[in-house]
């Protein structure tokens, strides 16, 4: 599969071009090209915004024209928030991604984001295969430049791996407690309460001790928390005894 | 439903905080809650990153620890990129968004960002219910603080309208041309085609009919873009008459 190239057309601010190439390397994508940035090429600002993805912005391709920018790609989306009344579908972020990565990944995808101030223009939308419209509240529907490639990208990295797109963390180190040691555990704690007189009536004992089982099971306990669990109530039941 | 918290616990740059906010407007979040952020409180560049939704950065809480911070809230999903050893679950934040939807949709829950340059400290990662970690690239991990809200915050409100989420612009204001049209255009371009000796044997002309149609379809024309064809086949045939 292709990855998608990534065309600000007309960019105003470096710090967004930085941020784009920042999300960009997050979201395992690498070409940048830049369509007549303002505030000209190189840019300061936007080598510091990149952070560790500065290679991108030094990678970049600058283009005098859209045409030239997009010159071998072979399918394009364009994100914009308004409406421009050209017949071309218009698709959320996330099944763009899809199509990319499933019907149209052995083409060469770009993604084209316009100027801060005004968005793309119709003559660069008319040019799209697609129309891609980030979903936002009614009440603040302005997207930051560089905010709006972190959604795409990051969809595109979602949808790229597919099946395997999960957290890279491990979940935990432990092992799951087996039911002997909660049964273990709970009698330890049940003979402690018992012998304190925490269970006023032999009535409510069952109901009780039902209770209490069931909050410590959805504790989900491993094997050394468990111990800890037993520690602690050894601890509460000799501090105790001492006080006597 | 109810809508996360977001709780940024010592963020450092009033910039980050700003461009939190501004994501959070885009994405149906209101409630901002800082804890000792590093340059003080309120903060200039915040406001101005936050752009047009500054009143969410103005209403934004501050508190000294993170306890008061999440003190009314009933579930806390911390994120890092780090592994903590913690036996909680780590979820990704398309996972996250979906629980707090739905299994946990009455529930105030909390989205918790850690200071740019450490992330979270482990003392606040062991009161959380879970751990969001956003998928990576490896090669570029480290994601910029404004940016893991923007990830987080677009992953909410997509859970958070379910079905409904999808753009708001009209795909098309245009009419899907009837096939009747279809084929009043095709017996015009195909007679002119016929007079001008397009088809250049008669045993091929059934095959480059086809071949013309199913191209022609696949642009999926409207009504209006029927009359358009057909005009420039119109000017195209008399063009080349009046060569003659």
């Amino acid at each position: 599969m292709k990855a998608p190239i990534i065309i600000l057309d007309h960019p105003q601010l470096g710090e967004n071009i930085g941020a784009a190439a920042r999300a960009m390397g997050n979201f395992g994508l690498s070409q940048l090209r830049l369509v007549n940035p303002r505030d000209g090429w190189p840019n300061k600002q936007a080598n510091i915004m990149a952070s560790n993805a500065v290679a991108i912005v030094e990678n970049a391709q600058v283009f005098t024209t859209f045409a030239q920018a997009a010159h071998d790609c072979q399918i394009i989306y364009t994100t914009t928030a308004r409406d421009r009344y050209m017949n071309k579908p218009v698709v959320s972020p996330r099944i763009a991604a899809n199509e990319m990565v499933t019907t149209h990944g052995s083409l060469q995808s770009a993604l084209v984001f316009g100027p801060e101030r005004t968005g793309l223009e119709n003559d660069v939308i008319a040019r799209a295969d697609c129309i891609i419209n980030i979903p936002v509240n009614a009440q603040y529907p302005s997207l930051n430049l560089g905010q709006a490639v972190v959604v795409c990208a990051y969809e595109w990295y979602a949808a790229s791996m597919n099946g395997t797109w999960q957290p890279t963390l491990d979940p935990t180190e432990n092992v799951r407690a087996t039911k002997q040691e909660m049964e273990n555990l709970f009698i330890h704690l049940e003979t402690k309460l018992d012998e304190n007189g925490f269970f006023k009536t032999r009535d409510n004992k069952p109901h009780m001790i039902r209770n209490i089982r069931t909050m410590l099971t959805r504790a989900n306990f491993s094997d050394q928390e468990v111990r800890t669990f037993r520690g602690m109530i050894r601890n509460l039941t000799e501090s105790e005894q001492r006080f006597e």
